[in-house]
């Protein structure tokens, strides 16, 4: 069992075994994955949806926190693999009963289950599992806490691939509530690893994680200084359920100074995208005519995530498979 | 985007695109579902209960209000046509986040799904989301506030056709709560259509539409005239839940006047039949061993409905795959 | 109709027709049952996790009271046969809407489905399905009351059986709540049919059933006692949700007297195995080391419920298909 986290999500061999995280992860290999999931966006568009690539295979949606629409992408990504999904949602089941956490993965791993997809509440969640895992299991963190969504990352950065060609030299504005947000953590940590000229965001500073300045980004106090020859623009989503009043003073002065608007949004590239993690909050953190405009990518988002999802998936099975045609 | 709803539900060609109401619909092509689940009947008794027509495809249960009932149909019927299932329950999700339902819609659609089932507490949804929805994606509606719930219907019709060996010509009396019955309004719009001699209702006035006499019904203030001479008896349940007091003076009473009973099922034809929608109240809307007994047909329309539904979704996504091809 | 209880569950030529209680069941066919899940213990060990058994038939787990555990080696097991799963979950579905228990049978049976899998918080609700079922659908029992619940019964057998070679002539040690446990129940019938030399139960008098003498077993007061000599020592949970303090002084005072330790299990056999039917309270009726330790089995038992649960659905599958094929 290996202890440092960033080095516990690959073999020997250097490959993908478990997807927790972007840190540690190479250039090349956040390239593979955006290469594998290339590969898997044709099959949308076929008239039969799916490969036979995890057959016989059994996918575990082990849900500690409600999300539906992470849970429903994970769910078809692994449906059009050819896999059996068990969705296990632990927030309402009788599943606990006391029992800890190890003794659940331990009985589901019993099972002879091959990949848990993990979504939990808590930072480390993820890594937790994946250190105490039998060799032949794969993990993949579907959020966990306020540390990580690394497919929601990757299929930002295959979206941004897709439009610009290239991740290099861009520069990219992320807007919003960077503290609360396991989303704008991986996408920074996967633009500085994949080269973007400068990542910069923008918050109010009690939504500002305190080691900001450490991890690569440029801190701008302004909207539209931040937005000014943007490649990219982000927009987060205002998680009002996690800020009890403390943070902000109104939603209506928030919009005021970090809302995304066309008005701010001149002041980016002529060909600059507008991206948005979802779910939105309309005329919260973005002008609602933004989201439907020409310049707008969140729906390709949405249908990127599927791919992505698929990609690491297979990725992850395949190391995992040899790891365990070693053993035998 | 055709704006007029019971154009909404047909393609250019005059085939089904989406299954919103009956309302619309020809008596050409009410026939041809019935003549379509005829050729599904027969999967049910095979050994192996699978028709690859849908495979690849991916059905979504996307249920705004609880039914299990009806989810269980759907989905069973959509697995027998060996399509992927993905059951959203949006009434206890987190799906909602305060997104609106066209974002929710437009999320689904970008994962590439071909098919909404729809059920909705507010009368019009599922038209809502029809007339909003991608070119290559079909709308089925299970069930609509008090609108519609063409399936319903439709299994009803099967059934009646295959006990009268047709619609034309009979006598159908309909006993209960018409007015909170999306059932009941799906029943008589096909009845009419498909040229039931005469359509008749019975129930407090309390419990009737104020628009009633005009879509081509009788209303009966008694029972034993009603039922006299009726080729087919369909009672409705009565819906207590919908009810809180206002309507009726007391269950009691209401089987009373209105409950179907041996005693007055007598004055029908010799050779009637008993319909329910389910679930049923025994003893309150119908004497328990009617529900037993040889003339009814309540279990029948049961397995007509997996048929049925399985047609409805056939012929729906054909139509949706035709406009596919023709745009690409 | 049958109406003995215990001949329910066979077909006229005595095969396994219902799996509703280990009562009534021969030692040939509880052997047969083991030797079937020997057959199916490879097939997790496959890269495809599947065989086509059962493609095309459909299984119900219809659960009046959750078990995501239960449910989930469930739905495992069907899906490895290739079997379509509908989950069922009557506690917080709308299916039930006043309906009686046999009218909801009655309504799934009338889908075409093959087998319910049913858990009931009420002895003999299992029993009671299977005494009004269609001919050709096969009901097993997931555990009903403080009844049954033989899979879990026969999965021990079955892993008693791979470590020791033989049941006949062993010396078995069941620790704990005896009283609420419809496993130990099922556990002493297997293991007094399949010949074990002496099946001890320790309990405190409060947790011990009034009729447990007559059913062949012998009752310790000590701890030590009970373990002397045994081949095989089985921990039940305290399951604390059932008792409000009426039947304990505390659960420092029962694991002091009652609680499996490495001090105690030195008076057992030298290859003496220890079980547990999960989810575990460590510390609460079994020393933590003792679960993660040499002699533990438990999560042999936890495998080895997918194969006893496969078995069952295909032997009970096939006396129904044979019941189907002479009635066409």
């Amino acid at each position: 069992m290996q202890s440092h986290p960033d080095c516990l999500q690959l073999d020997e061999k250097g490959r993908l075994r478990h997807f927790l995280s972007i840190a540690g992860l190479s250039r090349e290999l956040l390239t593979e994955i955006m290469d594998t999931a290339e590969s898997f966006s044709s099959v949308a568009d076929q008239a039969v949806k799916k490969v036979p690539l995890l057959r016989g295979k059994t996918v575990v949606n082990l849900f500690f926190e409600n999300s539906t629409r992470t849970r429903t992408t994970f769910e078809l990504a692994a449906k059009r693999l050819s896999a059996d999904v068990l969705n296990v949602n632990i927030a309402t089941s009788s599943a606990s009963k006391g029992e800890s956490l190890l003794d659940t993965i331990r009985n589901l791993e019993a099972m002879h289950v091959d990949m848990f997809v993990v979504r939990h509440a808590s930072s480390g969640a993820a890594h937790f599992i994946a250190s105490h895992i039998a060799p032949h299991v794969s993990v993949i963190n579907a959020g966990d806490g306020s540390h990580a969504h690394p497919t929601q990352a990757m299929l930002d950065m295959f979206t941004i691939r897709q439009y610009k060609s290239r991740i290099e030299g861009l520069i990219v504005a992320i807007v919003g509530d960077i503290r609360h947000s396991r989303v704008a953590r991986s996408q920074i940590r996967a633009l500085v690893t994949l080269g973007a000229r400068e990542v910069r965001v923008i918050a109010p500073r009690t939504l500002l994680p305190e080691d900001i300045q450490s991890i690569g980004v440029r801190v701008y106090e302004q909207i539209d200084k931040a937005l000014s020859g943007a490649d990219v623009v982000i927009a987060l989503r205002l998680q009002k359920e996690r800020m009890l009043g403390a943070f902000l003073p109104s939603e209506h002065e928030y919009f005021s100074r970090y809302g995304l608007t066309e008005q701010c949004l001149k002041l980016a590239k002529k060909d600059v995208i507008v991206m948005h993690p979802g779910p939105i909050n309309r005329e919260v953190e973005i002008e609602s005519r933004i989201v439907d405009g020409a310049r707008s990518v969140i729906l390709q988002q949405v249908s990127n995530g599927i791919a992505i999802r698929m990609a690491t998936m297979v990725l992850a099975m395949s190391s995992a498979n040899q790891l365990r045609s070693q053993q035998q």
